[in-house]
């Protein structure tokens, strides 16, 4: 728009941007006045492209009020403003580039949280969380092909009601654990058949996304969290093949190559580790894992 | 940065913007879409320019989570720092466009409070609030040069500890009031001499200022708005000639034609309505202001 703004106007704007870029001249820390610099330049070209109003930036000044105000330890609202404006998953793109056959990243998300329980090689991660059985197996290589032993795999994921145990009224853990590969490489454990479910919206994010006409769904999915010595720790997910969100997942996590076959198994059929699951039944998957070296 | 970046991986990057943008593709609001869609746009530009870390990320997740926390009915720390960054002051550039001689607009700032205190022609807005008397009197005309009886003058300011009366640990109201134009269109109050103070900078804003090597100080400063019928309203302030705060005011807030010459008094001069001020010195100021006409 600013094709029909008055050369004197764009003038007096672009010497306004000049004066905040020059007060952080005496940064001592470089790093920092680029990064604030180039904010200060990102920010002035979009109030100025958009000529914005004095109306709309009080809007903005209430969201921004309101995303803090909903914010607490179980709930991070900024991260899901991230994560809806492909922030998040910019930030990943940028950090973790292509390595020859190393796995894609993908976005973290607000519900990982430390000190998981640990489970053995084929143990369960639900902890009593509801859902399907899905049997989860695979192995941890480096990038030319070697088991990587010993490497740590967290997972964490949503019941079939699509909440995480952070999101249950009372402390539980469940649905997410850590594990440990073996001599091979390998890992395997019973988890939950992922589910689609909504990013928390009853919130300030979630009325932005309404107010936009845009699903608060997310593609249902499976999250990673890889680590090993030398080796670029890896946080992605896995996908459903034939989850009709694969292409409107709300926080644009979806990549090709992390879309996986959960092979459905009729209840009655035999599971790998004998585990009788009373005629239910369940879903399997293979995630073969490759790390990219450390510093890559 | 990005000439150091492959092909591929710009790519990568730029396809995700896309898809971003296209999410918006079903929103019905058309000025929506264009604010939401140039948001997305710069935002992207500005991660991908200096190339996030991921830490960073994390960081500034950190500082709007703190900033959200800090900010209640009395302390909007949003505003303050959209006031440091320059965005304030380019907002209000950008919808308060020079005409001809009409009085320009400044910040607005965090410490405006409705249904403030009416007093009469000449009366006082200090309400106890501490600081040497000053005299501001003027008229307020159309850009024609008519004078305006009746236009609704909100006036507030710090005192001279560099408090406003909503930082105070009661609920007095001080230093803040609002009165009407004669059928001449002349006004004067008794306020308090400007000085300058520090933004609030105990929060995220203060410790980021600190951290690039910015002083929290305003220039002194006494606030305006003024309002007619018919009339673009008008939010503005005057600072103080002399004050050497005036080409680093923190939040960008100085234009010249709003420098004032504030008299010295010396200890006894007659006041101009007679008031005894028991041998203080005291200062006085003029301020003839001109509005734009609505929609200008």
């Amino acid at each position: 728009m600013t094709d029909t703004v008055s050369v004197e106007q764009q003038a007096r704007e672009s010497d306004l941007v000049d004066r905040v870029l020059r007060s952080f001249d005496d940064c001592t820390d470089p790093r920092l006045k680029q990064v604030m610099q180039a904010l200060v330049r990102h920010l002035h070209a979009f109030v100025r492209e958009v000529r914005l109003t004095e109306e709309e930036w009080a809007k903005g000044i209430e969201f921004l009020t309101a995303t803090g105000h909903i914010t607490d330890a179980r709930r991070q609202e900024f991260i899901l403003l991230s994560d809806v404006l492909g922030a998040s998953m910019q930030t990943i793109a940028i950090n973790n580039e292509a390595y020859g056959d190393a796995t894609e990243a993908t976005v973290f998300g607000p519900f990982f949280i430390e000190n998981s329980p640990e489970i053995e090689i084929g143990g369960d991660i639900a902890f009593g969380a509801s859902g399907e059985p899905c049997w989860v197996e695979g192995t941890v290589t480096d990038s030319r092909g070697n088991p990587l032993p010993g490497a740590r795999i967290e997972v964490w994921e949503a019941d079939d009601d699509g909440r995480y145990d952070v999101q249950y009224d009372d402390d539980r853990t469940a649905a997410r654990a850590h594990l440990f590969t073996d001599a091979q490489g390998r890992y395997s454990f019973w988890g939950i058949t992922p589910t689609p479910y909504p990013i928390p919206h009853d919130g300030p994010v979630g009325r932005m996304l309404a107010a936009v006409g845009r699903s608060p769904m997310r593609a249902a999915h499976l999250h990673f969290m890889v680590s090993a010595p030398d080796q670029r720790t890896l946080v992605t997910h896995i996908f459903v093949r034939g989850d009709d969100l694969l292409d409107k997942d709300t926080v644009f996590g979806v990549k090709d190559s992390l879309v996986k076959e959960f092979q459905r198994q009729p209840a009655g059929t035999p599971t790998p580790d004998g585990r009788d699951l009373a005629d239910r039944e369940w879903s399997r998957v293979r995630f073969d894992i490759v790390l990219a070296p450390a510093g890559a």
